[in-house]
């Protein structure tokens, strides 16, 4: 388990092939993949993640093409992970956008890959940030993360991110709403799209109202950081208050119309901002910290249930037989639960 | 943790504000709500579970209103939870339509609740099964589960419900795209919604469509139970191919207006249809089994998390401690994850 496979040796070589197997691994659940994920380890944490994420059409795919363009023309190497299965780069769409990808598939300074684990309990996310730091071992400067901005799960991915930029769209009616409900904790930029529609100068007044809100209801409003904090102390088993954060970070709203390559250099510089932001503050640090947390704590769960599953087996029978009698109420889960628990802590 | 506490036995009498204050202990992670919960369980079962998915905006919370009036008139005692973020039943919404919900406010037949939870890794899923349970257990004979259809999370929920219906509107664009992408598998019923709309007919047209390349790419498509089945056995470790399903269920395409309240008495018999065909093929035992198993390994990691934690903290230190030294790269995750769980087993 503890010595480098030679899949992970050839990721440390910048080798794509390597690199795009062992991400299929970690998306198909393999085991191996672990001992992989270990070895590279501590080759990681040097990537500048940024998160892309908002509702199906807010164009969040063609922002993602601008931003790779130019982070190549800083001479960055560009990793994209699409989470988001009706991006394009998933091959989801069944609209003609797949064509526009084309240019960076010859391009050897970028890695686009897509994830399709589903019906994974939880899975989605803990696939995702091994996918991450696959990119980031192999050499990625910035890796790109597009998610729906709409789900636990996907607000779970939205907090691995360094930065993550929301992407709205106007005239999508109740899009300001959706936005309010819940991920207004995750966004460091917001990005209106198609800003030259109708409507855009709207959809910004209403965003900025909408932070403003936040600052006079629930003031000092749970940032993204303050949030990661919660998760931690959640892992941990507390019942916890929404602290107050510390400095707080003011999300700018920026028009761009990314299918016309407008905005998109202010764009950039908002997420540099951001970046030095987190530094000076040492809020990257914690954030760093947080995300830590989480990957053990998601390692730890899957590890000690593999094991616990194991020995209900040989006590119990299989699991299905088990769910049988618990359907029926001839068993009893909580009872089976903590008599399972205890007997693997004694 | 056996006996059971005044809170459940006041749940088993129907006292909506034990119930209401049980659902919120679940909703905050309260450490009591496990042992009402397993009070609760031998008398969970009964009621018929339905699920309510689609975009925002899409009118499930119209839908969802008009289908507890039609259920009313049967005379079944209806609960309805609203996991939708922006779903006027939670308070999300900043529209007018809350005062529709006035009418069933009053009506000690109808229990109406929302949940809240976030930030929770997972627990939106497991907080929304426990109180799919105490709605159950309290004697709701239907229970309404209004989800968001977008992210796993949202999936997983929609994997609870006997039925689910899926909401979709026409002229939003991008909307079979992303209904195709992630919520197809879980599509009991389609319910296209606001049909006065143009191009309600091109819609009907292009779920139909999508239905048929299902069958026709990858036939026989994973239906709800294979993806149960499938959801099973990675829960046991196993890497699993898409199963074939057994019999298929033909998921019908209904026209409503729910504002105007027409085509609800159809979509009600599509439901009581489908609930047929789970119980003459035994799938909905089958189903059973799989919430079973579900809830039974959530319980479990849960648990299972809590004791090792603890012995982290006694041995290692704090969480946040240990994650400082895995974000620095000081600490192997991997390794510690591995030796915390082997003690355990041992």
């Amino acid at each position: 388990m503890a010595t480098a496979t030679q899949l992970s040796q050839r990721v440390l070589a910048g080798d794509i092939r390597a690199a795009s197997r062992l991400m299929r691994n970690i998306d198909d659940g393999v085991q191996s993949a672990t001992a992989d994920l270990q070895a590279l380890f501590p080759r990681t944490g040097r990537a500048y993640i940024i998160g892309i994420t908002g509702s199906p059409g807010a164009g969040k795919s063609t922002l993602t093409d601008r931003l790779i363009a130019r982070y190549r023309k800083q001479g960055k190497r560009v990793g994209v992970l699409a989470v988001d299965p009706t991006s394009p780069f998933t091959g989801g769409a069944i609209l003609g956008d797949r064509i526009r990808m084309q240019e960076h598939a010859t391009d050897p300074g970028v890695f686009i890959r897509s994830l399709a684990t589903r019906g994974n309990l939880g899975g989605l996310s803990r696939a995702t940030g091994d996918c991450i730091r696959v990119m980031d071992a192999m050499g990625q400067d910035i890796v790109l993360v597009e998610t729906v901005g709409v789900g636990q799960d996907e607000i779970d991915i939205a907090q691995m991110a360094h930065t993550t930029i929301v992407v709205a769209v106007p005239g999508m009616g109740d899009d300001v709403q959706a936005i309010k409900a819940g991920i207004l904790e995750v966004a460091d930029v917001f990005a209106v799209n198609k800003a030259d529609l109708d409507g855009a100068d709207r959809m910004v007044r209403e965003l900025r109202m909408m932070l403003e809100l936040r600052h006079a209801v629930k003031a000092p409003a749970m940032d993204h950081d303050a949030h990661h904090r919660m998760v931690l102390a959640k892992a941990q088993g507390h019942h916890v208050e929404e602290p107050p954060s510390a400095r707080e970070w003011e999300p700018p709203i920026l028009k761009v119309v990314a299918a016309r390559n407008q905005g998109i250099d202010e764009l950039v510089d908002a997420v540099e901002q951001h970046r030095l932001f987190l530094d000076e503050t040492g809020l990257r640090r914690d954030r760093e910290r947080a995300r830590a947390a989480m990957q053990f704590v998601a390692l730890l769960r899957e590890r000690l249930l593999r094991g616990a599953l194991g020995r209900l087996e040989r006590e119990r029978g299989r699991l299905d037989e088990v769910a049988s009698r618990i359907a029926e109420r001839q068993a009893d889960p909580y009872a089976l639960a903590e008599e399972l628990a205890s007997q693997l802590s004694e």
